[in-house]
């Protein structure tokens, strides 16, 4: 059984009031386009069809990456008529499922189970049970329960109208069967659309039986419209994946307080406070500790490493037992050993620190290759740029650097130095030896205070 | 038609606990009863009248400001005194509607609505439908719906303490006729009070038809009696305000992690993160985004600028592409132009930065006035505080400042010069050439590493 | 009457997914267990006995200093097996309290009425109306609402199974009487395990008058099995924590963006923004400001004094109408005198500052002495390590410390004595003159800049 998935995804979303097409819009860090995309790769599919909209050339550059085909839907005349695009791309595959790229939730457990319910038969679709139904399309099931038709709000009868189970639109259908089904849907209606939805009616017409099933949750199947939409389901998706590491075994200080952008890859034991926030792909390592208000991008941490408050790490590999912040500040290309500690207002880049050395405060490493059991004192800057190009510091094992020191790269501070305070280091220390620059101490004799300036 | 608006604001507000008077506590920045008078305002109030209770002075300095008359009710004998003390300033109105000033969220949009019910006749009362009423006055009607009178809870029947609609003790009344309620509205019961809400009862008694309507939303007729009624409000606001945002356009990671203290002009497609608060005035252009846990205050920022992490705006008009933090500090009278870049732990005050300069690291600039193309160094500090006065530094074009470079104010970096790293730049350096302080590096023969003290 | 608890904390607590024992996990920063020892000592019992599991010493260790009694259930036998093993513990007890490790929440207030209500009787059982009973016992009454026994889910009738008061498995006994019930449950189940449920059936069936209670709240009796659960809880406390301090008069710009681990003594008056935490011990004065993003622990703030966005304060003491931050670090033992000021990217520890002293920009002090009216300049730092030994920095009343400064400790700066801008201080320096090192600034003649070096 080969699987095509058409997904929908011209919709204006005017609602959303962007620049950006509707389906770019980001929801937990990736494309609501890109989510249904991932999801149809999940359940298999053999082939994947994205229908866009006129001038939608952003949404195809956007994710041109995918490995999905486009076809584009030129005038909006509705989703029968947009599938219909998309089926000469399809001519191959045995059943189609249908997804829309605005409904970003939707799981391959809730597909597949579709798909499963409906292997025997030619239409499946997915219904849902909903407190308010008004504004969609009601399903119609005859006295054995068995799928009759859908019936739009407008051409509703009262009775029909406190149906609750509504049409998702979501479906899967036999592909030469659909062909046929499509080839007769009309656009005899206000709109002067084809609209999909009539497909469930010609199957039923047809004595096809129409197999159904309903999302695991609402969420699945709820769309985006405007931006308040957009935040609920960012809500939904963020509080779900807040419980998934809970019940792997994360402590979240608060769920509803914890942002997901990406893939966290978390061991037992991990703690994480209030308000972090995780993109790109992060690993955690067993009893690391996470503090408030940190932002966690692309990085491992590896055991037993304390994150303290307010720390901003992206593309750091940090080791075990480590201590970093509060308010620290780790840029790519950092590697931090085992039992080091980077402490505030410490900015490091493109450095490894080796085990057990410390940076502690108000510093400034880049470029910087920096040996095992090294102390960099405060307000310790490498000088790794000259206006033109950047050069290395390297700083060996067990070398002290006094505060308030500038090294000069390219430059070399051998095992076991010690630079005094306030130097500027532009030459080559030997190890184990004290190198300073130092102006005498000088007392200005007879020297007055700054008086304050008269206001002119 | 002459509309008097009467804004009761006498209450002690014993239940909050606190020196300040209640009406003066802030939600969403701003005194309760600053929100009720700028509603008023908002309506087109010919007159604003506020009585305030005894001792209320602050009430009257805190907003001294605002146009509105004040009278004091040096007793408290009720809120039907309360509006007899008012009357006096508004004789010369048509109409006067009654408002409180521990209700903060009532609308406009409500009270225009009460205001045209109840334009053909003498008196209009807001109601509400609660789910539970007890506490409340019931709002009594005849079998044709016409409001016949209140019931106190007390005063109620089993049956009437059924009725959901209550009181909210907003209403809006002929003055004349007011001005004779209230002559005959008495004080006969166990407070000893006299209570504004007999007059609807009087006014029934004389067979005027009491018009009503009932608010938008529920949060608008509560009032504010302890603080966590008032936390409960400030998160209402809140919520609605990010709603009215995110439908203009506005990208908001999480509403219920936003905080307006003021107002926000944001164009479409601007995008802001959790946990950032915005207070005063404050303008985003689109494309900006607003990393998470940032604090704006009546600032300025151009469009497509990234302001990350932990930054704390104030007083700053950025311009565009610029960016920002993480851990950024901006004070006011900064000006950012295009293209710029301030990164982490950057404190700049009253200096500007021309377009594409760079201060990315750990450094403090103030009073400055730095021209386009510079790159300032890592531990930069503009030296403008001798301990007396505050003098300028100014920075050139093309300047590149050395790491860990102290300017000592006043004094000029000529266009186009370096500084070297570390130096103390006191006198005025010339374009395009290096210039620098530096003592000689020196490696102390025969230094050796200081010894742990043995503990005494 | 000598009261004894036996608290059950021999789970295992699989569904954690921990190394650690489930009643050791944190809420609000104290372990489960801790809650629960601590309500039992709150309504005055003689003894607590905690029965830990086989492998539970880490549980001993971790809440050794509790002056409970310890008994190991070493074979998983059932809660009435394990209350079984607590029994000689208390044998000079007049009745027994039975609580649960695991079920941190419940009040003293709720246990001193269950005490009441079963003063004259010989069981009292807290039992809890729940919306959704299923899984739990369900409490069987007679038709004068007296109960006559506790049915498990299992065991239950269709009817039987309506019934929404459950047991949430505390109870109070007459401990002569518990131990001869006890002698009488079985284990004929199909678990094999000896429930201490069974002890309400065997009263019943005596005759006993059992008398029962509800809780507070449902969450008192709501038990931990995973960290969802956890964090449920959690968020419990803390809303509850938030509403008491609040109608204590605190200001909290969030209810549900605050969190207390541990015991915070505010006075009226007290504003706090969004996302605080409290840990330890902390005090805060009458009009103390806490802005958002901030990390408070075991630290007393005087009356009027702002600590603004983004500070992290740890075993501090600072006085009245002080300015702190923001992105302030105090780390122990700093104490700042009144009107101090310490601004952003500044780091302080084991130092004092006195009157109207400030220190405003990225600087880092530590071990130091700092007398009143000091103006510690941006930059400034405290060299107060060697790499082996910590030493002093004095700086008495009245001193300007130019920026960019290293004061190499041990060091003495005189009253009134200035320091020149990028100094490196390593000896004393006098009274109110001015003390510098500093190199010539010098012009290098023919000097051209860098040219970007070609990719090799």
């Amino acid at each position: 059984m080969r699987l095509g998935v058409v997904i929908l995804a011209a919709g204006l979303g005017k609602r959303m009031r962007s620049a950006l097409p509707k389906v770019l819009h980001p929801l937990a860090g990736k494309p609501l386009l890109g989510h249904v995309m991932d999801t149809a790769e999940s359940i298999g599919a053999a082939r994947i069809v994205t229908v866009y909209g006129h001038g939608g050339d952003q949404v195809r550059t956007a994710l041109a990456d995918t490995g999905c085909l486009w076809v584009e839907q030129a005038e909006q005349l509705g989703t029968g008529h947009a599938v219909i695009q998309a089926m000469p791309q399809v001519a191959d595959m045995d059943r189609v499922l249908i997804l829309y790229g605005d409904v970003p939730l939707i799981t391959g457990e809730t597909l597949n189970r579709l798909l499963q319910v409906a292997v025997d038969t030619d239409l499946g679709i997915l219904t849902a049970d909903v407190p308010d139904p008004a504004g969609y399309g009601r399903i119609l099931r005859d006295s054995r329960g068995q799928v009759i038709g859908i019936v739009e709000e407008k051409d509703a009868t009262p009775e029909q109208r406190t149906i609750t189970e509504i049409n998702t639109g979501i479906l899967v259908a036999d592909r030469s069967k659909l062909d046929g089904w499509l080839a007769r849907i009309g656009n005899d209606n206000v709109q002067g659309e084809y609209y999909l939805t009539d497909v469930t009616a010609l199957a039923a017409a047809e004595d096809v039986a129409v197999a159904s099933t309903r999302p695991g949750r609402l969420a699945e199947v709820a769309g985006v419209n405007d931006r308040v939409q957009l935040a609920a389901l960012e809500r939904d998706y963020q509080l779900h994946a807040a419980e998934d590491l809970m019940r792997s075994g994360v402590t979240l200080a608060d769920p509803s307080r914890f942002d997901l952008r990406g893939v966290l890859q978390a061991e037992p034991d991990v703690v994480i406070d209030i308000n972090c926030i995780f993109e790109g792909v992060v690993r955690l390592s067993s009893g690391t500790r996470i503090g408030p208000n940190c932002l966690l991008k692309d990085c491992s941490i590896g055991p037993d490493t304390h994150v303290l408050a307010n720390s901003v790490i992206e593309g750091a590999v940090v080791g075990a037992q480590a201590r970093i912040g509060p308010f620290a500040r780790l840029r790519p290309d950092t590697r931090l050993a085992d039992h080091t500690h980077v402490g505030n207002f410490v900015e490091i880049k493109k450095t490894s620190l080796g085990a057990g050395s410390k940076a502690n405060h108000l510093s400034y490493l880049g470029d910087a290759e920096i040996g095992a059991g090294v102390n960099v004192g405060a307000g310790t800057i490498t000088c790794n740029y000259d206006g033109a190009n950047k050069s290395l510091t390297l700083i060996e094992d067990g070398a002290f650097i006094g505060s308030n020191t500038a090294l000069v790269a390219p430059v070399r501070v051998g095992a076991g130095a010690t630079i005094g305070a306030g130097s500027v280091i532009a030459r080559d220390t030997p190890p184990d030896q004290l190198t300073l620059t130092r102006a005498p101490q000088r007392t200005i004799p007879g020297w007055t205070r700054p008086r304050k300036r008269p206001v002119t």
